[in-house]
């Protein structure tokens, strides 16, 4: 038997752990499942015959060591800051690790070490980083090998709630940390390329500058401009392309209304406010309103907004109960951020029933033989409930399928790595296919850019 | 003879050395301007037979301490971050001293031993901070005085062009550091208190949120907030007053012109902008537009700011020049910032023959045996020419007249302080009155902070 040692056993590790669990049998495998909890990890292991739940404290050095030592290959799902201890002792037990987080400048600085060890340590191999490396690194790769020369390369990733259970107006809710969904766009100028050009959108305007796409038996999503739009030109060897654009792709009108609160100052992350805990959600939105002696806070806003009375936007700010001076934020010393987070909590938490949804969607625009083409490939995987969500298979899959590519000798790379290579990409995107994660490739007509452009 | 030791003869120093060397003669004075450039020094000595110009690097210890050892009083004109060495150096020779900044942690932390060695450090004693505070403290100790309650405090201040030198469509010319204009409202939102009720602006809307000022023969003008309203609520004894509002004050239409940079992420001076040096402003502009093939940059921005073809906005962008093609940036490494900066310096430099105008206006609102009332306080002064400017005026006047004082023994306070005690603001607000420095009090109906209220 060989033992994977998972530390981590929440949300994102339970389509991981099924998958590994199902092919323990046939592929010999042990599961080690560390948690804090072992409560959760007992949950996740649930009485297999080939898995230990242990609770662990990962700070515990002792205790990490002596798991990781009997290890033959470590998973981490824990949150990135933490990887970087287990990174230490499996260069010390010479052992390979998989994780689905960006690679930060510490595990960066572990390269050449885990070289000379002889190592592998792969990360951002879940879903954003990870799926849209590998589909991406697909499709470039073809096309450079067939000769052509990409020109732009746009790439749309978003968390969403499932048709069937986009019950609000703002077609959105909380599937992944909520944190960062009202951080979104904030700490920068988003940049990126545009027909050769440097392009910038200051936060204040990052929502009002979408683009649409359309996902066939899905409709129209929009999506808004990340900020590191240039972070893989040259990991991904799109150095000389006329046009880099990463965006976060939600359904048509949510960036819109978002930007209400971006303008009232509502996502402010950089202050606490006076009195948050006994706030009312009314006194909330009224902070942001100027005085007046007898207008209502609700026709202030409408005035501030210019939300005429017909107006949508106006509907999405009342299903949010922004205007109820009975319910209490109950919050000490919170920003405008946490409190915002606290208010759509209410409106937009996942139901025992809803379903979640995925969707990538990317464009590579490319010169073959003379003539300009466009590939777009675009993927959407719904989850099947509240425990094995689109968001668990897409981030854990990736990751479960690695781990036993590198236990059974399929990877050559060594060092530390993201899924760029053929070697990992090929045969976890064949497998993922299995899963009901596929990629539907379309020749289009290449528009650069701006979709308008045909009707100039 | 009482020697008077000044640091720094830069812009601001003008009308402070041009009063005390007028009142040399029937004081005893005797004036040791140093700066490290010796020209700048002799220039504004200009050969009078009671000043000695002197280049001094203020870095240079042994330099610095050989001249406050020789002073009887030593004020420094110099930025702020450079004035503690020189504090140091006056407690070790027991000097006073004055200065116009703002009092930094590091100076308010030498108040005991200043008070100690019996010494006065007088800072914030220039125009803003300084004339705002003596004109503020004034009228609030009166009101106290006789029984009254304040219930509303604002203050607002502005350097602008004076108006026979009004000649662009702006209605602005840079007068003082235009890098703070620049900058004006970034760094966290603005913050005020208002009927009671703590308000928030974010940066993105502080430009849209002004309100008018009228002052008799000058006109209108407008004021946006500033981020540190609250700043002196516990110094003024302002506690529990309901309204607190600083602001910025300029000519009506220039914040909601302004207003197109900060939505546009011109003033963005976070990250430099790749090519800065060789960048036509054309290009700058672009670079915050989206890519289109066909349409021009005029079109685009037309269309980002909702800008009509007969909108004075669209005039106020053309007369920057902002979409010339052959202007160059000529800046390496530049932020939007600094761009924005160098772009305007064209447009709103002062020229020869322009005066500058500072405006500041105070509202107090009070409650007195039953009746509510307020007093508005407004002051206006325009300069003489390009060295004696209004500027200087209100900044040096009241920095000379406080150092006046103390060598005459007529200010008994101790310690690291700020002017707003009677015995200085009372005799330096009567001397400026000399010198055309005069706040016209007018009693008005009290209105609570909505000026719209009369109507409702």
């Amino acid at each position: 038997m060989r033992t994977v040692l998972i530390f981590g056993a929440g949300r994102s590790a339970s389509s991981l752990i099924q998958y590994l669990l199902a092919k323990s049998a046939e592929e010999q495998l042990h599961l080690v499942i560390a948690d804090l909890s072992m409560e959760l990890a007992q949950k996740k292991t649930n009485n297999h015959p080939n898995a230990t739940p242990i609770a662990l404290d990962i700070l515990n050095e002792l205790e990490r060591q002596k798991a990781i030592q009997q290890a033959d290959i470590v998973i981490s799902m824990l949150p990135a800051h933490l990887h970087i201890e287990i990174a230490k002792d499996c260069i010390l037990y010479k052992k390979n690790m998989v994780t689905a987080s960006y690679i930060s400048d510490e595990m960066q600085a572990l390269d050449t070490v885990v070289k000379e060890n002889g190592l592998l340590f792969m990360n951002e191999v879940g879903l954003d980083p990870g799926i849209d490396h590998m589909s991406a690194m697909k499709v470039i790769d073809e096309i450079k090998e067939k000769g052509g020369k990409m020109l732009l390369f746009e790439s749309f990733c978003g968390g969403l709630v499932a048709p069937e259970n986009d019950t609000n107006l703002w077609n959105y809710k909380f599937t992944w940390a909520p944190r960062n969904v009202v951080l979104a766009g904030q700490g920068g100028a988003a940049k990126f390329i545009q027909e050769g050009t440097y392009k910038y959108i200051p936060y204040c305007n990052v929502f009002r500058r979408t683009e649409f796409l359309e996902v066939e038996g899905f409709g129209r999503f929009e999506a808004y401009s990340n900020r590191d739009s240039l972070k893989y030109r040259t990991v991904y060897g799109l150095e000389d392309v006329l046009t880099l654009y990463r965006g976060t792709i939600r359904r048509v009108g949510f960036s819109k209304a978002w930007n209400m609160f971006v303008q009232l100052g509502m996502t402010d992350d950089s202050y606490t406010m006076d009195g948050s805990e006994t706030m009312s959600y009314r006194q909330f939105t009224n902070s942001f309103l100027p005085y007046h002696p007898t207008d209502s806070v609700e026709i202030k806003t409408r005035l501030i907004l210019k939300i005429d009375q017909d107006d949508i936007m106006w509907d999405k700010l009342v299903e949010l109960d922004l205007f109820n001076p009975n319910k209490i934020v109950g919050l000490k010393e919170a920003t405008p951020a946490q409190i915002l987070q606290k208010i759509l909590s209410d409106s937009w938490t996942l139901q025992e029933q809803d379903k979640d949804m995925i969707v990538m969607y990317h464009k590579f625009g490319f010169e073959l033989n003379g003539i300009k083409s466009q590939i777009d490939s675009k993927m959407v995987s719904i989850g099947e409930n509240q425990t094995y969500t689109a968001m668990s298979k897409t981030v854990g899959l990736p990751v479960a399928m690695t781990t036993l590519l590198i236990l059974n000798g399929k990877i050559n790379s060594k060092g530390v790595q993201l899924p760029i290579m053929k070697e990992v990409y090929q045969p976890i995107l064949k497998e993922l296919e299995e899963y009901g994660i596929v990629f539907k490739e379309d020749n289009v007509p290449y528009l650069g850019y701006n979709i308008d452009q045909e009707s100039v």
